[in-house]
């Protein structure tokens, strides 16, 4: 059977509806054929300010770029202000995509803009994507989970609506657990401190991966002791994911232009 | 700048070298760019039996497709045979794809297979693939993640090693949890069991996605209470994603053409 033969669950993008779409997290080759499509046939193409100009280049001649300017948890348009340009764009009969870095799912803010699309009878879809976790794990050749080590993986924020997020610190400071902490910069001290507190091992290994599969990516491998202190050291100054748990394979540090091409500083 | 004009990390697939690559969940659409290049350019494919026909179409017309047999946690292939076999095709100077369901690093029995080929100083990367969970979670048009609900979202397994997996229940089992359970359908029972001893709410919604993204795929929504029972009634055969915590959004259920496609059953 030849894949063109086969049909894809929901693969129309009806003029006025809407497709909330992971862009992956940076690196053009990482968007899933179903989202380049998506990029390709969109009208208005509504993007958060960290999606990347390789991404945004995969965009139809013709498309409208509107950028919505949300960077991490400063928003420089205001959610509801997303929301309507979303369904008013939809409303003129365009094919609009709602661009988000990674998984639109995980961290992704998508629920208030679906609820406004329902609110207005606009239809939606979303696409899944690459997240964060998944490519930045990969570039220093680690498993999130492995047999006899951790059954399974946790993603969170070091932020929530409050303040700095508050997890169940007890489970996570047990050897062999494994976390992809989103957002973590900020909340790198207070994360550190809790884990600490609640009996993790000071030298469990911490890894860094700033602008993950972009050119510039960049793999910054710590322990949980020297966390706060390595960050700011190195002044790492784009969206990083941290990987509490997993130091880089020694032989994904060797083999550079394979597995960790960029600059590795430890 | 055109995407073209961007160096991919660590795009290069040299000849002896294996790809880790993440097939996705069973749609090619779901396929990232770069995994898509390396099947259309791998000389030997090794897959696992629950990667779909409409994927391997996708592979070179000279590829050499060989399959493993693993099926959950039923090995028709021993790991070591498997391994054995990604080494020996390299060492002829092969262009291997290892290809693996959703992402390779999330529940994908990688390591063995990449310590090998360190061991016979084979060189590798891992590509990432879209994990069941994303795609799961899409079609229900869910978030894994809300604010105000759950600032983290934990994938797990219903097996390790031993039997059924062990988890922190008293965490899982507070409001607003979310968890994605990969492999749950023969231990619901016991995660159910697990959840409610530890005060989890009879009426959590659970709902479980089979074939998740595939033309075949089908949604169940139920709740912790009825699980094992639904379960059991239904008979889903292929491959399940458990969500836990999560069940389908309205609008997803009233838009099959869009976010729903397929049957729906509750």
């Amino acid at each position: 059977m030849h894949p063109s033969d086969t049909p894809s669950p929901g693969s129309a993008f009806a003029p006025g509806s809407v497709a909330f779409t992971g862009a992956g997290p940076g690196d053009p080759d990482l968007l899933t054929r179903q989202a380049l499509r998506a990029l390709a046939l969109a009208d208005v193409i509504l993007h958060d300010c960290l999606i990347s100009d390789a991404i945004l280049a995969e965009a139809g001649p013709d498309a409208r770029l509107i950028e919505t300017g949300k960077r991490g948890f400063t928003a420089s348009m205001a959610q509801g202000d997303i929301n309507a340009l979303i369904v008013a764009h939809a409303r003129t009969g365009a094919r609009v995509v709602r661009l988000k870095s990674g998984d639109a799912t995980v961290f992704g803010r998508l629920d208030e803009e679906i609820e406004a699309c329902d609110a207005a009878h606009v239809p939606w879809r979303i696409l899944p994507g690459i997240t964060a976790a998944s490519a930045a794990v990969a570039c220093i050749g680690q498993s999130l989970t492995r047999r006899g080590r951790n059954a399974s993986v946790r993603l969170l924020t070091g932020h929530d609506m409050t303040g700095f997020a508050d997890h169940d610190w007890t489970t996570l400071a047990r050897p062999g657990e494994v976390a992809a902490i989103y957002m973590g910069k900020k909340s790198a001290r207070f994360v550190q401190g809790r884990l600490i507190m609640h009996g993790a091992d000071r030298v469990t290994p911490v890894t860094l991966v700033e602008n993950a599969s972009r050119p510039d990516q960049r793999v910054l491998a710590t322990t949980l002791d020297r966390l706060p202190e390595d960050l700011a050291t190195t002044g790492l100054s784009g969206p990083v994911l941290t990987l509490y748990g997993l130091a880089p394979r020694a032989a994904a540090r060797a083999l550079p232009d394979l597995a960790l091409p960029q600059m590795e500083f430890a």
